[in-house]
């Protein structure tokens, strides 16, 4: 019979989790909200009744949980994470190991770094031994995958290319340095761009009455439609997007040699948006061998790479 | 008895060979001119007496050759070598078979990567699993080291740490890109902003009269010296090369999360001179958790890295 575990996505809004197979299959889903801006403590006793829940249906092999901060490896401590309230150097392993008990084996790892691993098990990824994702939602998360493994780094702090620098004297980032890749290409940046680049009276663009009405949330998918009715300034925020990530890619492919980047989440929808002058940008600075050798391709997987890719190392961390 | 093997470090003005055993002991050297700039050719046939003089001495387990060039770990092709005139996708493995015999296994690999690989064999990073180097000598190379193993991409180009862009906007380097670390933290790039600033009839430096009668080829060991005496010119461009190198250590640590980052090359004897710029730079960049994490610190094996490491890989090789 295959093993069985279940994979956990842990998001600012909900958390989902799934009854997950060896052969990646799906069995069934949960979710439930996550409270993630009361504080951790909601969010921990949301996690332990999805994943009671979860695990009443079968024998489980191991739990592999997705969360949106960077993981001490060694400790299991969550250091900080942006988007859950109360967060610091939280010891979230040993939290759970307690309230789960220690039969079944917790797996906690960076989303973005899951999501790398689901894309590369069963998604685009899934003929490749090397690759890179970057994940465009919020901010910007990244994966890597070398030898068919994750390089979470020696601490399992590493993959925040969101925060490489692209342009020393670009825009301030939330983690307090100037010009990183999260401040030109996720839905947080596009929403500032908007918000600052509003405020010139004389900018012409759709985009002034169409965001009249609507939640902050929703400006990237407006800045997306305004683009493809043909608006200027909405088409010249997606190519800030697509050179962002071009310079990026080039970085990378140049340091890692890679054989694929993927590009996933929320703003990765956009990708006919951006993605001509993310090569365009790609091609200009990476060196021509290692450029030649890298595939740039979109997601497969959608939100469940996350899920998983957590569930994937649930099944295979050495025990 | 312990095996012997042959390193090889291909410079663009002398080869240097040494006959190096198991414990990185060097026992006895050889070099003579690599006459690059008369071809790759000339090249070849100096290496090949070099090896042949050297292997005389004992039986041979094994020959490694760092080169100043892109290799295609695949193939052994020689894909390009800026320092080394007529180098256009040759099949430099295949013709030194053919010319040494096949008895002896060779090793073909970029000499930066071999240089990281000394460091972490017996050199400053020898108590740990995960390193990044940086070569600054006439251009920046660069060698990475994940769970003690050289990663050097899937087609053995990666490491070109010297072609990442830290500024969209920065100087032209050499590879046609604009902005590389390569063109800031290089001798071609104190070269470079030597001549471009001394155009300035209005700049007042002493660099002005130092260099008059010097070779091109000396003088980043002058801005070295006027640097010494107190010249705010030639201080400028070692914050220029330190805050360079601090941009890419703070990418580098965040993406990589790695336990060393190590500084070598000519350059790196001007350390006091820069890293105290870098340093400064790397930490306001990068995020607390990984810059915390890693060391930085200077080469200790000097010329040598690069031969100890091309012995290393003729030592551990899969055969």
């Amino acid at each position: 019979m295959k093993k069985v575990v279940i994979g956990v996505d842990v998001g600012g809004t909900n958390l989902r989790a799934a009854l997950i197979n060896e052969s990646g299959k799906i069995m069934s889903r949960k979710s439930r909200p996550s409270e993630a801006k009361k504080g951790i403590d909601f969010v921990t006793e949301n996690l332990i009744n999805l994943i009671n829940e979860t695990k009443k249906e079968k024998k489980i092999y191991g739990i592999g949980i997705g969360i949106p901060g960077i993981i001490d490896s060694s400790t299991g401590v969550l250091t900080q994470a942006p988007n859950i309230s109360k967060v610091k150097n939280y010891p979230f392993k040993e939290i759970l190991l307690n309230k789960l008990g220690p039969d079944i084996p917790v797996i906690l790892e960076n989303d973005a770094n899951c999501a790398a691993v689901g894309e590369w098990w069963i998604g685009a990824g899934k003929d490749v031994n090397s690759l890179i994702m970057l994940t465009l939602g919020t901010g910007l998360g990244g994966g890597i995958i070398l030898r068919g493994k994750l390089w979470s780094g020696v601490n399992g702090m590493g993959g925040e290319i969101g925060h490489m620098t692209i342009d020393p004297d670009g825009p301030k980032c939330n983690c307090g340095n100037y010009g990183c890749l999260e401040s030109f290409a996720s839905a947080e940046a596009i929403r500032r761009m908007v918000k600052e680049e509003l405020n010139d009276k004389n900018l012409k663009t759709i985009l002034r009455d169409e965001i009249k009405h609507s939640s902050i949330h929703d400006i990237p998918e407006i800045v997306g439609k305004a683009a493809k009715k043909g608006d200027r300034f909405s088409i010249g925020i997606w190519k800030t997007v697509g050179m962002g990530l071009g310079i990026a890619i080039a970085n990378l492919t140049n340091v890692l040699n890679v054989e694929m980047i993927i590009i996933g989440g929320g703003l990765s929808n956009s990708w006919d948006l951006f993605f001509k002058f993310t090569t365009k940008e790609a091609k200009k600075r990476g060196l021509r061998a290692p450029m030649e050798n890298v595939e740039i391709n979109k997601c497969e997987l959608g939100d469940d790479a996350g899920l998983l890719g957590a569930a994937y190392l649930a099944l295979n961390e050495n025990r």
